[in-house]
């Protein structure tokens, strides 16, 4: 049998196919050290079901969702961001932020256009970009941004920014920001900034590039409810844009989900500011976390890439003779911990892992973070030994 | 700004804008008559949230969809349609229905290639196969299923039929669907069976297209949670499918969803035997309500496509001399009657309205099509006044 073509060029998710190992191996009852899940674990309690309107919760609702809800959102980033939403016209909620983000690729790209994605990129970017027929340029780690325009052709129809950044926790300043949109006015291209992490910082240092562009003339923002919330399995994320874009991809979310699920949507608002005001301060405390995580790899010895927010860390595996995939491998089967390769965050990448630090317990992390160092030491010895 | 060329040539859902003018006009106060709703209205309890696994609930799951679902829909299917399904590499339960077709049109469409669908046609499937670059073939009603052949050209990949059959409700029989497999064999294509409505059948005349094909070589099923269990709105569907099928709409999945709403599926998978008992008898009774309407349609002389099953009925406006969306357009500004226009459903279906029975009282119903027998009247006299 034949399959499609973009399909058969696409490539796994390689944090999803980690984790489904993962589960396998607990599953089979071992104990994983789990570093590799993108998500944060919460102390959330459910609050109650039958408050919400019965004789809406089972149906179809509204194809941008409700409206209760994108008026909470866009107060939110009306207020903390200093964005201003209208979300009757420039807001969409679906299925979370990874389908907003396919339609908002699907409703740009033409097949052959590029789009330059900053890497370490986030899995999906590149694979979603490739599944539209496009082309997805990564952009090597050492590049800065205000190099990004080096890699803008005539086909380049966007740039994508993780902002703050899976996997590296960087926020990008106000300074590349407003660079970015000036190259986007200049070459006629998309900013499309996924803020999903905008709570995940230590202090109010993120900024939305939406700021700088309050009539989204060339920005399109996605973020999340499910990050910020703690509710990652809930499938709920949202797109901001101008009305002309957030209408094509209506359409496209009219044809391929419907609607975001509506009793959670309902639940999400009305317990907005409950639930924000339970997870904010256990945000606060991962991202200390965080902070801590660093200076035991400091500690060791171990570098990475500069970041302060998000719940993750870019770290290197130098000097260890492996890629990053067959040392990922090695970790987990030899020593049950579980982190990412790097590879699958682009090709100037495979002398990372990506560490994720939202689910484990302090304790545990620095023995993973040492068995981690561990086989860095036995894979360098190794390749010394092969060497000489 | 330029867009995608694909999703600028793509069609809003009709059914849906429709249904958000009726949104519209109930928000201004009016008391709308719907019948152009795709979900029945039951009545049904909220079970308990919370003896639902606390530590689960909130975070990522199985891309495939928890293992307890998966288990639970393949042993209905195995028990009730005679279909064997290995849960464990069969089956990927996702966002909605919807979501499934698209991502297996994705995995087996490259571009230019055609998929046969027969009208009237759920207004999707054409504009999901554009959105991959594909060309939806729509093949006029008069066209029977032993004579799909005559379209079946070099291009064609697939064939996509709804079985029971939204807007007819028809049930395919054993001969078409064997019929159709032995044209899948003989000419290299797939048969797509959307089963959606599966439970919505006067007496067990449903028969799965998997029933005839049990190493599914030649068929992809798809079901819905959603409509068979009476929640539309919480986006829970999923496909069947040989392993190398779905193993590639698991890795577009990834992609595009991650998973569908973890909470959602612990909550359907451990109420599942309850939530079918109490919407079963219920179902019966729309499906009941549904041959009343026929009586009343004979009645008023409107005419129908020939169906048993679902709450749909595609109604003839013949002899207006409008065009099924001028036609619903008048009938929703004037007479406050909401129904999906049959040109939705194809080009050789203008002369149609879709009329859903499952959300509104008989009473209501009746006073509805005595609406639409006056304005098919009332237009109709317009036509000879025109025409003299």
């Amino acid at each position: 049998m034949r399959f499609s073509s973009l399909v058969e060029a696409s490539c796994e998710a390689v944090s999803i196919r980690y984790n489904n190992k993962v589960y396998e191996l607990q599953r089979q009852g071992h104990d994983v050290t789990v570093l590799s899940l993108g998500e944060a674990f919460f102390d959330l309690p459910l609050f109650s079901f039958d408050l919400l309107p019965l004789e809406k919760i089972y149906h179809y609702s509204h194809s941008r969702g409700i409206l209760e809800l994108r008026a909470a959102l866009a107060h939110t980033y009306a207020e903390k961001y200093q964005v201003p939403v209208d979300p009757v016209s420039e807001m969409l909620v679906t299925a979370g932020s990874k389908a907003a983000i396919h339609m908002a690729f699907m409703t740009i790209l033409d097949r052959g256009d590029e789009v330059l994605i900053p890497e370490p990129a986030w899995v999906s970017y590149p694979e979603q970009v490739k599944l539209c027929g496009a082309r997805p340029i990564g952009v090597p780690y050492w590049i800065d941004t205000f190099h990004l325009e080096e890699f803008v052709t005539p086909r380049t129809r966007a740039i994508v920014i993780n902002t703050p950044h899976n996997p590296t926790g960087r926020i990008y300043s106000a300074a590349e920001l407003e660079y970015l949109l000036e190259l986007a006015r200049r070459r006629d291209l998309w900013i499309l900034s996924d803020e999903a992490y905008s709570e995940f910082t230590a202090d109010d240092s993120f900024v939305s590039l939406g700021r700088f562009d309050p009539h989204k003339k060339h920005s399109i923002l996605f973020n999340s409810i499910s990050k910020n919330h703690g509710i990652s399995g809930w499938r709920i994320g949202y797109v901001i844009a101008a009305p002309e874009v957030i209408n094509r991809v209506l359409k496209i979310n009219q044809h391929l989900i419907t609607c975001p699920p509506t009793i959670l949507c309902h639940y999400v608002a009305r317990y907005y500011d409950r639930i924000l005001a339970i997870t904010r301060p256990q945000i606060r405390a991962v991202v200390e976390k965080r902070r801590r995580v660093l200076q035991h790899l400091d500690a060791l010895g171990i570098t990475y890439l500069p970041g302060t927010a998000t719940f993750y860390i870019f770290a290197s595996i130098a000097p260890s003779a492996l890629g990053s995939e067959a040392f990922c491998t090695r970790l987990l089967e030899e020593r049950l911990v579980s982190v990412v390769p790097g590879i699958g965050y682009g090709a100037s990448c495979d002398g990372f892992i990506r560490i994720g630090v939202g689910t484990t317990s302090m304790e545990k992390l620095c023995r993973g973070l040492d068995a981690i160092k561990e086989l860095i030491e036995e894979t360098a010895a190794l390749n010394r030994a092969q060497a000489a």
